[in-house]
C-alpha cells in the first residue's frame, strides 16, 4: 500500500484553504459573539453512552469508539457537537440564567462515511439558544444564521422551512390516525413523496401536503387551505413571523413534510442554501435537550433552538482566501524594516542562505534598500 | 454512574476560556503567518501505520485506534501534529520549493493519560521550516517562537537549549565509547543526572557534562572546557549564534544532555518557559522527517526545524480573555441601532420575552432611547 495515501473520506487541507477555513470560522463566530453567544468547547471524545443517549443512539454505530483504559468504559468521538452543547447547558451551566446563548466550533467525525457524503470528518460551527423554543427564539436563530452567511460573503441565500412534527400535529386533531404506527407509516410515505402510498394506507387526507410546498407564501396558502380544523394555524402564523424580517433579503421556501436531517427537531426546522452550492450550507430548528434521570437536571428535558453551519464546501469554492502579499527578505536584511512591513500586513519570507529563491518561495516582492520592490 | 461526568483527562472549556483559547490561537498563528508560514490542516485520524512509522512507533500504544470499516485497516487519532505536517511536506508538497514554511493548529489526543499530564486532549499550534536544519533555520525558529509568546503577552520568557545528540557526537571523537549499547547506557545515566552511574560504567569522561548546565554563557564556557577534541566546537558556535538575537529579551539556559521530549530531535532542541507557568509553554528543535521507501520521497529523509506551542495552560491563567461589553436590547428595540452597536464592538443580547433579565444575562448596559445606559 502507498504510505502517502490517506484513508478515504479523510483529507489534508493545504494552503490557502486551511487558512481560509480558519478565517471563515472566525467570521462566523464573530457574528455569533456580537449577538451575545458565548463560546464553549467540549472535548473530542466523551463516554459513548452520554453521546448516544442524547442522540437516541442514532449515530452510535457510525462513531469512532475506543475502550478507555482508565474507566474501562467505551468512549466515542463526537459525530455532532450539538448534543455536547446540550449536555454542557443542562449540567455545568444548569444554573445560568435562560435564555442561554452558546456558540461552538470544531471538527466532528464518523467512522463510516454517509451514503451521500464521502467525507468522514467535517468542521461544524453553531449557535444554540437554550431554554426557549418560541417563535421569538426561532426568529432570532434564523435571522442570525442568515446574517452569518452574509458576513462571509454568501449571496443568493435560500431558507427552506419545515414542520418536523406536522403529521402528529394533524393526526391529533384534523386528520386522525389510528396509532403511532400509522403516524410513522404516513411520515414514511410523505418522506418519499408518494401519493399512491398514502392512498394505499388510507391516508388520503394527507396527500395535499405533498403539494403544499414551494415559495413560502404560496405554500403557506395551500397549507392553510388544507388545515380544516385550524390545527396548524399557530404554526402558519409562526412561520409568517419568522419570515417577516427576512423577506427582502432571502428566498423563503416551505417543504412542510420534509423530515430528513430533522430527526431531533420539534416543531420547527430550516435548511440554509446559498447560490453556487448544491448542498446545504447549514441547518437548524427547535429541539429538546434530553436529560438523564440521575443528572443534575433530574431527567427534565429542556427546550432549545439553534443551528449548525458547515464551512468546508465554502472553502472549496474559494471563499475566505486571504490576499496577503509575500515579500522576500534577502540575507542581511534590516530586522526593523521587516517588522514594520509585517505590521503593515506584509508576509515576510527571510532568506536563510544564498540558495533561497524569492520567486520559488512565492514572493512577488523583495525588500530593497528603499523598501519593497516588485520582482521583475 | 453520573451521566454528567466526563472521562478523566477530558474536559469542557466554558466561557470565557473557550473564546480566549481561540483568540490565543489566532494571535499565535497571526505571528507565524506574518513570517511566511502557510497554514495546513491534516485530518484528525490517519492510518495508524503512517502515524506510528513517523514517530518510530513511540506513541502507538497510547493512541485512540479504530478499525476502518472501508479499508479494514487500523486508523489512529493523532497524538501529535508534527508528524502529519512532515507527511504533508514530503508527499503532497514534495515539489514545493524549500525551505517550506508551514503552520498548523488543532486538537491532539491520547487514549491513556501521560504520567505527568492528566489531560488526554490538548491543543497544539506549531511552525515547521522544512528542508533546513542549519543554524540559520534554528535562529529563525527560536526567534519566531519567542516572538509568538510575546505577542500573546507572555513575559519572563526563558529558552532552555539542549544538544540531543551530544553523547553520540562526543563518543565519535573526544570520548570514545565501545558501541551503541554503551552510548545508550551513558545517555541513561545522564538522563538521571547520575555521576555515580557514569563512573560505574566507566564513562567518567562524561561526568563533567552534568555540570555544564545553567545560564547559557557559563554553561557554554564549561562545555567548551570539556570539549578537548573540539568535537563540540561547531555546536557551541551554533548555540551562540542562535542566542545572539535573543540575549536582551529572554533568559537563555543550557542543559546540554537533556533528552526528555527530544526523542526525535537531531542536533538541536529547545524548551520554552514563561513567568508564572511551571511547565513548558512550547518546545522545538531540528529533526528528520522519516520517509517510507515506497513513498514519493523514495525513503529519503528530509531535514526540518520547528516548534510546537501549547496554549491550554495560558488560558487557564487568564491570558487572552476578551473584554467585550454586553448590552441588553429590550423588546421592541430598534434593529439598526443594535447593528450599529455591534459594529462598534458591543455584544448585544436581545430580549425574547418579558421574563428576560438584563442583569442575569450578563449585561451591564441596556439600550435606551438615547443609546447605551448603564444598569444601576
Amino acid at each position: 500500500m502507498n504510505p502517502d495515501l490517506l484513508p478515504e473520506g479523510l483529507r489534508d487541507r493545504l494552503m490557502p484553504d486551511a487558512e481560509a477555513a480558519a478565517l471563515l470560522t472566525q467570521r462566523y463566530l464573530g457574528v455569533l459573539a456580537s449577538h451575545g453567544y458565548e463560546r464553549v468547547a467540549p472535548p473530542l471524545m466523551e463516554y459513548e453512552r452520554s453521546l448516544a443517549f442524547r442522540t437516541d443512539g442514532y449515530a452510535k454505530d457510525r462513531m469512532v469508539r475506543a475502550v478507555d483504559p482508565q474507566s474501562l468504559r467505551t468512549l466515542a468521538l463526537r459525530s455532532d457537537m450539538t448534543v455536547q452543547i446540550g449536555r454542557i447547558a443542562t449540567t455545568r451551566l444548569a444554573d445560568k440564567a435562560r435564555p442561554l446563548r452558546l456558540s461552538y466550533a470544531g471538527p466532528v467525525m464518523t467512522l463510516a462515511a454517509g451514503q451521500l457524503r464521502p467525507e468522514r470528518e467535517r468542521f461544524q460551527i453553531g449557535a444554540e439558544l437554550i431554554g426557549r423554543d418560541t417563535v421569538a427564539a426561532a426568529v432570532e436563530i434564523v435571522s442570525l444564521a442568515v446574517e452569518a452567511l452574509k458576513a462571509v460573503g454568501l449571496t443568493g441565500i435560500t431558507v427552506d422551512f419545515t414542520l418536523p412534527d406536522l403529521v402528529p400535529t394533524l393526526a391529533n386533531k384534523a386528520f386522525p390516525l389510528a396509532d403511532e404506527a400509522m403516524i410513522a407509516a404516513v411520515e414514511r410515505e410523505l418522506d418519499t413523496k408518494d401519493a399512491g402510498g398514502l392512498a394505499a394506507i388510507g391516508a388520503d387526507a394527507y396527500i395535499p401536503l405533498l403539494y403544499a410546498m414551494g415559495p413560502l407564501d404560496e405554500a403557506l396558502a395551500k397549507l392553510n387551505a388544507i388545515d380544516a380544523g385550524g390545527a396548524l394555524a399557530s404554526r402558519i402564523e409562526a412561520l409568517r413571523q419568522i419570515a417577516a424580517p427576512l423577506e427582502d433579503d432571502v428566498t423563503l421556501m416551505l417543504d412542510p413534510s420534509e423530515r430528513h436531517g430533522f430527526e431531533y427537531q420539534s416543531w420547527f426546522g430550516f435548511t440554509l442554501y446559498a447560490e453556487g452550492f448544491p448542498s446545504a450550507v447549514g441547518r437548524g430548528g427547535t429541539y429538546a435537550i434530553r436529560s438523564q434521570a440521575n443528572s443534575v437536571s433530574h431527567g427534565e428535558d429542556e427546550v432549545a433552538t439553534g443551528f449548525s453551519l458547515y464551512p468546508d464546501p465554502l472553502v472549496a469554492a474559494g471563499i475566505g482566501h486571504a490576499q496577503a502579499k509575500r515579500i522576500f527578505l534577502p540575507l542581511g536584511y534590516e530586522p526593523a524594516a521587516a517588522a514594520t512591513l509585517r505590521g503593515e500586513g506584509w508576509r515576510t519570507v527571510a532568506a536563510l542562505d544564498e540558495s533561497d529563491d524569492a520567486r520559488a518561495l512565492g514572493c512577488a516582492y523583495i525588500l530593497g534598500t528603499d523598501g519593497p520592490e516588485k520582482i521583475a
